[in-house]
């Protein structure tokens, strides 16, 4: 049933947002060089130059992909500047960057040693490279040699250094563990950088605190609570989440990617 | 000039949004499974858990797919509960939905008895699955499964019942027909429940009300009218809708899914 | 690596916007005729009846990608008037538009005489056809057939006379290069219908107003400003745009499409 020649896949995450035509330029540039590619958007709405957004929504989304894949993203303050672009090949996903750490969740998540090169080659590029739009001029031309077969390392140079995030880890103080939001999802849900796994220690329910609110019901899942209750759960993506039931909780708390949260009582090492 | 072996297709619908990970997720479950997979995005901006908004979008979308196409529809305000979820052929097309309803009209339109599975057999999910996300977990790989050829018989055993929408029908009082807005459209165009065919027994033009506004004037399409001015015609869809030409009706009159329109006046049966 | 038969590419670009289920009848409508095509969505956020922001959009995208692809555009205010619908091909590109302009700036990018022919052969439509939705039932359907090589004579008569927006081109007054937004991106940056070639020939570095608003810095790229600063700078379709470093410059400035803006100062001429 599975033909053997599939069209190689790219995969498209940029914030250039649905009414521009910056995305619409790079399909449009990858399929002149690579006929047979099969184009997939993941995101264009990641908001603009959100760099935490991103590395959490590529964490989130790339390691669901099969390995030959290739993920171009384009979220770049730096466009232009003399930040670097990178090959990058983690956990057996391959992805297209700036130089600018969006791919930090990602690399934690995979472990291992990546394998990084600089894309300085301008032979694989557009002949005039915009200064604005790298996106379109470098890395779609990039991401559709590559679809066809380009050797990486004929990219540029391997680097063996890159920019990472500085992404919060949870800490633990005398009153809990102390976390933060790290995305709000399309639902207004609050994903935190605290661990599902860190109830699992805990006997009795923890308590669960964001900003002057406390978060009292834990469940497994939306639909256990009734409409309008402010829940805590473990999230899809296994990590400590609040939301509000039938309702969007970023908006209800006011809360927002870096707002504090603190769990406490009955955790582990109190 | 149409190959053969075109890879099968497989249309998401949810109401994830275009920032969160989670299609993007699904999307890479269902490569990772059958790489000859031709994802097709409908819409990702059905509103949160708006159970009526997806029933009136897939009846409008799915009807025009070629049979062979599969449908993954993520509208599901009760996942993790003890929903179940479901395969559907009805009129030739095939789903996957959670069982909320959310397929009611296209049964609706199609007629006949449909084929319904319930999705038990684990074997085709995701080896881990997680309370919240079973789009991911179950839907996407079901979907690639049945993709590759898979026997729907062998997601779980037949079901005889189902949930239904509860959808509005019109009634006929002794002032006119009632219906009410079933749909918004991006434009702002008001379709009703109210069927066109019911126009071509009126001799005179009727007259339509919605809240306290009459809607005076029927064109036959939006550029017949005057911009700004407040229109009634039949929908694509073939049912009555009320629209501002060149603007926003929904916005002007503060309408929304559920508010009451009464067609008075010259209607069969007055 | 590249296989040879590639299912054929059909791009849709229209103001449906992503939560109505039109874009998804289209879909269906085109793999119903040809399950080969591989459908690319450019865009569906071009604001209702924009035929501006089309044009500009569709200039800034169509010219990348390669010649068999068929662009079908419904951005479509006069959908079921008497108004024409076209098959047009410039620059080697093709496409499918209502006959209101909205090519009119890829036409003048890409020069030459365009072939156009009427879409009149209503063998190629689908057998009932909506006063308000001709982009299901006549361009998707005639894109699926051009899409399976369907001779583009077969649509209609050639036709000799279509509609051109009527685009502003800067002038030149005594005080400077007088010229306007054409487009504002997602970013909020304002692109101008000034060429950046224009700078070329300035010794001096031009003085640009926008309102009451001078823009001091020009830059190369965003990142050369802090956050927070107004700059000029040659956009990635080689025109004079403005924006605010790291933030809206529409929003700060309250401008958009149609806001004059003035090159003073060192120009050409002065």
């Amino acid at each position: 049933v599975t033909p053997d020649n599939n069209g190689p896949v790219i995969t498209l995450t940029t914030d250039f947002g649905y009414g521009s035509p910056y995305v619409a330029a790079m399909k449009g540039v990858i399929l002149s060089i690579n006929p047979a590619a099969r184009i997939l958007d993941l995101s264009h709405a990641i908001p603009p130059q959100a760099l935490r957004h991103a590395a959490f929504f590529l964490a989130s989304a790339v390691p669901y992909f099969p390995p030959q894949a290739i993920h171009a993203v384009v979220v770049d303050p730096g466009v232009g500047t003399d930040r670097a672009l990178l090959y990058v090949e983690t956990g057996q996903h391959r992805l297209l960057v700036p130089d600018n750490g969006c791919w930090t969740e990602l690399l934690h998540i995979s472990g291992g040693e990546p394998l990084v090169h600089q894309i300085t080659e301008s032979r694989y590029w557009r002949a005039t490279v915009s200064s604005t739009f790298h996106g379109r001029d470098i890395l779609a031309p990039v991401a559709a040699h590559l679809s066809r077969g380009l050797d990486p390392r004929a990219l540029g140079s391997r680097a063996s250094k890159w920019v990472r995030l500085d992404l919060p880890r949870p800490w633990r103080g005398e009153d809990g563990l102390h976390g933060e939001v790290i995305f709000v999802d399309h639902f207004g849900n609050l994903i935190t950088n605290i661990g599902g796994e860190t109830l699992d220690a805990v006997s009795a329910s923890p308590q669960l605190e964001i900003g002057d609110v406390v978060v009292k019901r834990w469940v497994r899942t939306y639909g256990e609570a009734p409409a309008g209750a402010l829940v805590a759960l473990v999230s899809s993506a296994g990590q400590v989440e609040i939301a509000l039931a039938q309702g969007n909780a970023a908006r209800e708390l006011g809360a927002k990617i870096g707002t504090p949260v603190r769990l406490a009582g009955g955790h582990p090492g109190q």
